[in-house]
């Protein structure tokens, strides 16, 4: 596969990434160093709360979101990192052993004003478990160099 | 410290939990899990990026303020998780060897209209290095249940 640039992304294309199966183990260590809270750690304590049995943090959701973006076409590609993330909803409990794959939806893309090296893609993500369920929506926009550089346009 | 529910969160107060130093080790292998990009794992390759040397990357500051905010008072309140989050702006790399602090600032408050027994405290977090610049902000609202439960006021 060529190498991905600004220009090879367009509006309304959807690519998907995946599928990823998360073991508690996974869930669990990422637990202990992040998000110590007895509902990522506990199986006692988890299904006594609203999600009803134990599950992933949602920073983890978030983390391997960005894994299976980096595999699926990030690392082969002009990427230049992002400023931030628009929106983030954990929508229903990662649980272990599900199998998860990314869907990744172009929502626009832009030249930057101030650097025309490069453009916005702004994504909308939409990680979904082996059920066809949404377990969380976030939207974010990356930076992509362009495939011509120089050219101010 | 009393456990904290709620009740006890006020618009426009702020608290500081940290500091909290962060290897070149840690980010190396944050990024070999989840967010294998060359500046977040090379030098050579990060010097020659827009950051201008190995940082952190975004999901690890996110996931090193959500372990702030855990032992800040998380860990000690009636806390019920969160929807999702607002708004990520990732504003200065995170280096190896930083030292941060997390600032907390509730923005609002208000009580659940589903769910009398709990209510949403809107955050704002700043994630800030030694020098006192942020390296992130984000807001996110979080779920924390009342210290008197059945009263459906």
């Amino acid at each position: 596969m060529s190498k991905l640039y600004w220009e090879d992304f367009a509006k309304d294309e959807v690519s998907e990434h995946g599928p990823r199966t998360v073991s508690r183990n996974e869930i669990v260590a990422f637990a202990m160093e992040f998000d110590p809270q007895p509902i990522h750690l506990d199986d006692g304590a988890a299904r006594a709360s609203m999600l009803g049995g134990l599950s992933a943090s949602g920073w983890h959701m978030c983390a391997l979101a960005m894994r299976m973006m980096a595999d699926g076409f990030l690392l082969n590609s002009s990427s230049m990192g992002a400023p931030g993330v628009d929106e983030v909803r954990w929508i229903a409990p990662l649980r272990p052993d599900d199998s998860i794959t990314l869907r990744a939806t172009v929502l626009n893309t832009r030249l930057s004003r101030s650097r025309p090296e490069m453009g916005f893609v702004t994504f909308r993500f939409d990680l979904v478990n082996q059920n066809g369920a949404a377990v969380m929506t976030m939207t974010s926009s990356l930076m992509l160099g362009r495939r011509q550089t120089g050219n101010t346009a």
